[in-house]
């Protein structure tokens, strides 16, 4: 596998919304945050039916190709069999993760939302290749049934009792990505930071580069 | 394949739907149509996520399967896989047509809710295994996205041009039954008719007789 398809590799992993994308479409949001050095999209779209899931995850799939990107499906793992995504990401409204594998088959890339020490090693157990960690901060508006930040400490518990790599997420900015790093994550997941920014693609390299090391951060 | 699950040999086809059932769990409405003959059973719930679903989906998978009874899953060809279902059952927000068939495989059921004689003819080129044909009448609720009723002389139209099993829905309820099965549909989806009523299995069991043929119906 493309190194680029490993999650403990991934720094910058950004989650497209339309929702908060102020009028901004999926694929536009899409381009501009793999123009600014995403390592990775996730189409989560909620409200969305499978038809029109389908069409705009057709349109993210030739993008993230070429880019050569790996695109994830929140929740729908019909629709990333249907347009051969390279993995799932399921929450605990979602499929249960035995379920999920089984259905997704070895080969994909299965990420898994977890709050506690606890749920992480039965995501582990369970097939799961990355964690999804948080909310780490209090979030701004894109996920209502978001519970209570979980905080940095807890990147750091989990950190040190499971083996497969963290993808934070949850009120993440360029503020505060360092210190998701410093705790342990691989990665950060970020949504509103980035699509709902004036400039996207801009807002998405600024993160990159804070999330690899290259800049403080302020 | 038991005669059963081929749709052709269907006369009364049930659909569960929560939002109008007041009260009665998926779970709860299905037992009742099943002991009142129903001889499919579609899970349809467009507000609930993949684990509710998942977890609905397997109680009506172990009911059918006792019942001996085909459960097909509306829209959601993850969760049909996921339980192991009988078929899918897609409309023209979902998946399209040769897509769910690809992702179903061969040996799944996969219905397809058409209004036209193209449409009907275009689902039974890309794989359908039945046409569903509505709304026939106007329907009290259930579907606030329904079109304007294309009317019995639709399933007629269908009915001469393909040789596909016809499931009439929309507005179908005893006082109408009997019309549809003589305008030629094979069987009659119900939804509000039957769970929506006081008694659930005396209104399933009084339609069934009507679309058997065993009763004329008011």
């Amino acid at each position: 596998m493309d190194d680029r398809f490993s999650p403990g590799r991934w720094r910058l992993y950004a989650i497209t919304d339309e929702r908060i994308a102020r009028g901004r479409s999926h694929l536009q949001v899409a381009e501009a945050v793999l123009r600014g050095g995403a390592d990775v999209l996730q189409l989560r779209d909620k409200e969305a039916g499978g038809g029109k899931l389908y069409r705009v995850a057709l349109q993210l799939r030739k993008l993230t190709r070429e880019a050569k990107i790996p695109l994830i499906v929140n929740d729908r793992l019909d629709i990333a069999l249907a347009v051969d995504a390279d993995g799932v990401h399921v929450g605990p409204e979602d499929l249960p993760v035995s379920v999920a594998r089984r259905i997704l088959g070895p080969g994909k890339i299965l990420g898994v939302s977890t709050e506690t020490v606890e749920e992480a090693l039965l995501a582990e157990k369970e097939g799961a290749d990355y964690l999804g960690v948080g909310p780490v901060f209090e979030a701004r508006g894109t996920k209502g049934d978001a519970g209570e930040p979980v905080g940095l400490e807890r990147i750091a518990q989990i950190r040190r009792c499971c083996r497969l790599p963290i993808v934070a997420i949850g009120g993440i900015n360029a503020e505060n990505a360092r210190e998701v790093r410093e705790a342990g994550a691989d990665a950060a997941a970020v949504i509103s930071a980035i699509v709902a920014a004036d400039d996207i693609e801009q807002a998405a390299r600024r993160l990159k580069r804070i999330l690899s090391g290259a800049e403080e951060g302020r």
